[in-house]
C-alpha cells in the first residue's frame, strides 16, 4: 500500500451507462474492509450527498455519504475552516439538504453566497440580494463556472455566467468548487485529514482529475474506463503516476 | 464657424439640477436658427428619447426628439446600417419605443440581442432566451456596461453584469452603446450624416465626453458646468481643443 487514502471519481470510474463497471463494487468493498480512507469525488451539483449515495447503493455499491465529496461539501468544508456559518444559498434540486448542519441560511446577513445552476431562482431578485451581500464583505463560492448544459429543451445557462456576472459587478473573484480547482482537491484532503502526499486521485479524465490532482501535490492515476482515449494519453504532456485497465486493478498500485 | 456639426451632452451642460444652465436655451435656438446639425447625446438607456424631449420642452428648450441620440438610438442606427431587422430586447421603462420602427421584437428568431437594464425582466428564463439566440448566430449590442446603480432601496445590479454574463456564457463580445464608446460616436456622426472631423463634442466630463470625442476623431470642448473640475484638468493628460464656461460661451468656439 502506497497511499494513505484515495480519491476516486465518480462516473467514468465507479460506474458507466448506468451500471457498475465490472469490479467497481468489489474495490470500494476491498477499500472499506481494509480501513483505507476515501472520498468519491464528484463534480456534481445537482444532486445532494444522499441522493447520490442512493443512486450508488442501487448501482451495488455499500459508500456511506460521508465518503461523497462534491462542491456543496466542499463549500461546506471551507465554511467550517474559516469559521463562517451565515451563508446565502443559490442552487437548485436537493442541494440545499448538504448544507444541513453547516449553518444558518440567511438571505439578508450572510458571510458567504454560494452560488450553483439555480436555474429560475436565478432571477434579478436574488442575484441583486446576493450582489449586495457581497458588497457588504461576503465571499463568494461558485459550486461550479460551466458556461451551459444541455437541457431537454435546449442549451441552458449553468452557474458560470451569473458567477460572472457577480464577479463583474463586485470585482471580486469567486472561489470556484470542483474539480481541477485546486483549493477544491484541498478541501477534500482536509475532509480525508491527510497530506497530499500521501493521497491518490483515481480518474478517467487525463486533465480534470490526473493533471488538477498533480497540480494538487498527490498522485494521479488514469483508468482506461470512461472518457479514457489511448490518444489523448499519447499527446498530452500530463503523465499519470499509472495507467491501469480500470478500478478492477486498483490493488496493483495501491 | 469651425465645425459642421455639434455633439452636446445633456445633464451638465444643457441642464443641471433639473433647471437650464443660464443660456442654454439661447444656444440650442442658435443652433436651430443657423442649421447647424447637432445631437443631444446621453448616456441614458432608461427613457425614450420622446421622454427625454418632454423633458427638455419643460425646461424650456425646443428639441425635437430625433435630434436626441442615446444608446437605444444608436442600437437602432446599427441596426438599418447592418441589414438586420429582427431583434430581441431586454429593457426596461418605455426604452422599447425607441424600437418602433426599427424592425420586428421577436424572442424566437432574432439577429441581434440588445441588452440594458432590464430589471426584474433580467429573469433566467429570457437570460436564456437571449443565451440561445447568440449561440444561434445573433449580435449581442449591450446598451451600456455599468457595473450598479443606486436604486432607492440599495446598490441594485446595472446592465453591465448581465452582458458580462452572456458574454462568459457564449465567448461573444459585446457592442457597448454609450459614451465613450468609439462605436457609439461613430453612429452618432453616421445619424448627424457627417465626418468626425467636421465635428465637435460639447460635455462636462473630461474623459467620456472630451477624451472619449477625441479618440473617435473629433474635437472635444469641455464646459467648466456640470461635473468639471479644475484640479482634474490639470492633472490628465487629456487636452481639450477648447474649455469655456458654459454652454453660453459655445459663440465663441462654433
Amino acid at each position: 500500500m502506497s497511499y494513505r487514502g484515495i480519491l476516486i471519481d465518480l462516473d467514468g470510474v465507479l460506474y458507466q451507462g448506468g451500471a457498475a463497471i465490472p469490479g467497481a463494487c468489489e474495490a470500494i468493498a476491498y477499500l472499506t474492509k481494509k480501513k483505507i480512507p476515501f472520498r468519491c469525488i464528484s463534480n456534481t451539483t445537482r444532486k445532494c450527498r444522499q441522493t447520490i449515495c442512493s443512486q450508488l447503493s442501487a448501482m451495488g455499491f455499500g459508500i456511506p455519504p460521508g465518503d461523497i465529496f462534491t462542491p456543496p461539501c466542499a463549500a461546506v468544508t471551507f465554511m467550517k475552516g474559516s469559521g463562517k456559518d451565515r451563508f446565502y444559498l443559490l442552487t437548485t434540486g436537493d442541494v440545499d439538504r448538504d448544507f444541513i448542519g453547516a449553518g444558518t441560511n440567511d438571505s439578508k446577513k450572510a458571510d458567504v453566497v454560494i452560488i450553483g445552476d439555480a436555474g429560475d431562482d436565478a432571477s434579478y431578485a436574488n442575484l441583486n440580494n446576493a450582489f449586495r451581500l457581497l458588497m457588504d464583505g461576503a465571499e463568494l463560492i461558485a459550486l461550479e463556472k460551466d458556461r451551459y448544459w444541455k437541457a431537454p429543451d435546449g442549451l441552458s445557462l449553468s452557474a458560470g455566467p451569473f458567477v460572472s456576472a457577480l464577479e463583474y459587478a463586485t470585482g471580486k473573484t469567486a472561489i470556484v468548487m470542483g474539480k481541477p480547482s485546486k483549493t477544491f482537491f484541498e478541501l477534500a484532503l482536509t475532509d480525508l485529514h491527510l497530506h497530499p502526499g500521501d493521497v491518490a486521485m483515481i480518474g478517467d479524465d487525463l486533465f480534470t482529475d490526473v493533471g488538477g490532482a498533480q497540480a494538487a501535490g498527490m498522485a494521479g492515476i488514469l483508468v482506461r474506463t470512461g472518457k479514457f482515449r489511448e490518444d489523448t494519453l499519447r499527446r498530452s504532456t500530463i503523465v499519470p503516476d499509472a495507467v491501469i485497465d480500470s478500478i478492477a486493478d486498483m490493488y496493483e498500485i495501491v
